[in-house]
């Protein structure tokens, strides 16, 4: 393990204990439930390009981590109800059953509310000296834009709907921008929110932040290009909708755009760009 | 109308009107069901208690209206949730389709989860001068408690499972005071808090909320004792559980001590007891 991934798993075991922090409540069905959906594996993207983002701008790990936290919970519940019957009706997820298989529809329905909910809490009880407050309330209402009805939330309707014969390409990428790149996005700029960057930085991680997002939704689609039986087969997918070269290439070049972004004014950091390289496609 | 009730209409519309304002995005069918969901009349109940609490506690309308609009938005996503087949399957509410039956359940489900995403949007994007956003923070760590796992989802939990015939009466008084309690305990803390009242009197405020919030789900109760043929005559219910006359009797005792837990301590505005007898129930 290099120094750079030495730093990035420790940073990463610090999230698994703070998400683990906020779900030690009651040994109730509701928390062991929201327990099952969150502290279960997970790449934790979100929150390291958080924390790295937070770093490079200057806030603390302390100050950042909440929010590292909050993103990953939305993240989580936004999978919950995903995997819902009425949606995608998944049996599994990173190898376990998903939320309603264990412990119903109805269970899955409310922990996905709550830990939505305990995102929020999360984010605006962290401790904040004096002006600081301010800084997590602009923060805090980015995130929920992102995640939203004109974010994340807006891009999950536009799936629905989505059929790749009649829409343009340009569509699919509004699509992706909102429904992955939101919180994607939300994480980059999160963090320079969090460190007190100027507009112009904030604009800079922003487009880092829109970049991966793409990048990343992108590589899902081509691990995932194989048709499937179920009804998700009918779903918009890059590599069926853009043709498998074309959407390999889009992503490096996504890549390329999103490290040469930062490096280019100088706010490029080995965590940054280790993170970005890691949603690189490797080929056999 | 009594000058009270005028003024309390006044405030009504205001709420109404930030209500449209903050669900007056795209055309899209999500913000369709939105509005749907949040702009069909309803008693705006929790935003006038928290308006006349923060007036009380000296905080101004523009203040304390976000906080009002995010209450009502997180109020109705729960309703619009209650509402799936999943949950209570309910095809009307208040004299219209639901949202489910009026926009599918995928689009009710994410309906649902972007105004409870917007709520907290709303009110962290408040502006707030100075010092101010400290008290917007703990605001929103407040209301997210109480209408998360350990608040309003948590007796949503334990709504699923309670059977009267084998629980006590303080388990059933604990439900109502997480399921319906949370957000009118929520209301009436959050004016305190954003008018920066003491610890003592914030204390009693919460007191308050509690006291109507437990009237407000006996009255609900037994508004709704007459048996059904659907699976909600199986859900718990004071009417059935304590008895019609005792729980008109614990009504009557929890308005009382409501009322006169503010009035003893000077805190008790012509509005506030106006709200809080809104909800006697009225005999023949």
């Amino acid at each position: 393990m290099s120094a750079i991934e030495e730093r990035l798993d420790e940073k990463k075991r610090a999230v698994e204990r703070a998400l683990a922090a906020c779900l030690a409540g009651e040994d109730s069905v509701l928390f062991r439930a929201m327990r099952h959906a969150v502290l279960s594996g997970g790449k934790r993207f979100r929150p390291l390009l958080l924390l790295a983002a937070a770093e490079r701008c200057g806030a603390g790990l302390e100050e950042a981590l909440p929010f590292a936290c909050g993103l990953e919970l939305i993240h989580n519940y936004s999978l919950v109800h995903d995997d819902l019957p009425v949606m995608d009706d998944d049996d599994w997820r990173r190898g376990r059953p998903t939320v309603h298989k264990a412990y119903g529809e109805p269970i899955a329905l409310l922990a996905g509310d709550a830990l939505l909910t305990l995102a929020f809490e999360v984010m605006a009880g962290a401790a904040a000296p004096g002006g600081l407050a301010s800084r997590r309330a602009e923060a805090i209402a980015l995130i929920a834009r992102r995640a939203g009805a004109s974010g994340m939330i807006g891009g999950q309707v536009l799936d629905i709907d989505f059929r790749s014969e009649t829409e343009s390409e340009a569509a699919y990428e509004e699509l992706m921008l909102r429904k992955t790149g939101g919180l994607i996005m939300a994480a980059a700029e999160t963090g320079a929110i969090l460190g007190g960057a100027s507009a112009e930085d904030r604009a800079r991680f922003t487009e880092f932040g829109k970049r991966l997002g793409l990048a990343f939704q992108l590589r899902d689609d081509l691990q995932d290009a194989a048709p499937r039986d179920d009804r998700s087969g009918f779903r918009p997918n890059a590599a069926a909708f853009l043709g498998a070269a074309a959407a390999r290439a889009r992503v490096a070049e996504l890549h390329r755009a999103a490290i040469g972004g930062l490096e280019g004014t100088g706010l490029l950091t080995e965590e940054l760009r280790a993170l970005a390289l890691s949603l690189e496609i490797r080929t056999a």
